[in-house]
């Protein structure tokens, strides 16, 4: 197909499109004369793909880039594949930066008492490990409650969530197709896993206290 | 206790705490002399609230002031206190802009049948629920699945996270702390949530993919 064509296939502007050709963040595509090209579905795949990265997940060019590196080096493994693109890909939180020392450490050791609890191998240079580390320490240093037992239940469906979400991408056929599949769900559906808690939040509250 | 024992039980600096008490984030102390004032365990707890809405949830400090200003307001019952307070925290995600007509109303239609599956009621009016709506049409427009089946299983997790949820708040005692609490850990728990949804999808991965 012609630019024209990915455009209006993929909603994405021609000017946007061209910004991404430029900045390799989606591979050329095949000349046809001097100033045309032919474009195909791996295209516009890829062309979503980055999409959902730049605009809905907020990841800096630079970043998608090597996310996408990660996803199309056919060279390692498919986990390993897996496992570059979704750590480059920015954290699902801010981190904390004024915790003290003690609270750090406690905080480390409740992150791995709670993987271990869990059954889960204790990978500490993963980025969620310590984005968890994190968010635990800021819970601690601000006295609200966040012992293991407390953590658990969250650790029990991020587990039930992931079982679900791996066996979705496994069905998408190509590995490619699974591994840019894989990274645009770890983004687009944190919205969605924020907002439904938000949702059951108020339901849940508007049973418990609500009177009617 | 003096500005500095507030300080140093908080971890919070004094030119900060000095700069809330401008901005009316926290309520003044009681006077007792020209130059001091003497703070107390709510001051504490207030200020808690205020460094993990301003630092942790990155949220603007004119809705913290109105999240802080629907927590006390007691001339409200509990359930609108609380649904005001967390309808102002940010949404947990970004909007989807550039959706077109077509494509909103089907998220529209997702979101409600969804939402009407779980057994809640759908309340167009809820920040969440625009937010869910929004990450449902960038997940449409991106050709990412999305219909209710497969958003059944986050629903349900949703639920079951918020029944818990609840719970832990009911377990403070006064009123203003239950919703202190709630807004907090609202806030705080996003960044535990994430992480360990992409920690557990890690683990899953590598039992499935892994082949040891």
């Amino acid at each position: 197909m012609r630019l024209a064509e990915l455009s209006e296939r993929s909603g994405v502007p021609i000017p946007t499109i061209k910004y991404y050709l430029r900045e390799e963040l989606l591979p050329p595509g095949r000349r046809v004369s001097a100033t045309q090209a032919e474009y195909d579905e791996e295209h516009l795949r890829r062309l979503r793909l980055v999409r959902a990265l730049l605009q809905l997940g907020r990841v800096p060019v630079a970043t998608a880039r090597e996310v996408l590196a990660a996803v199309a080096d056919e060279s390692v493994d498919q986990l390993s594949r897996l496992g570059t693109a979704v750590a480059a890909l920015p954290p699902g939180g801010p981190r904390d930066t004024d915790g003290d020392e003690t609270t750090a450490r406690e905080a480390e050791r409740t992150a791995e008492e709670l993987q271990r609890r869990l059954g889960w191998r204790v990978v500490p240079e993963n980025p969620a490990h310590l984005t968890l580390v994190s968010a635990l320490s800021a819970l601690l240093r601000l006295g609200y409650p966040c012992d293991v037992s407390q953590l658990l239940p969250y650790g029990r469906l991020a587990g039930d969530l992931a079982a679900h979400e791996v066996a979705l991408i496994g069905e998408f056929e190509a590995p490619t197709t699974q591994l840019e599949a894989a990274v645009a769900l770890t983004v687009l559906y944190e919205p969605v896993l924020l907002s439904l808690r938000r949702l059951a939040q108020a339901e849940e509250a508007s049973r418990r206290f609500g009177g009617e």
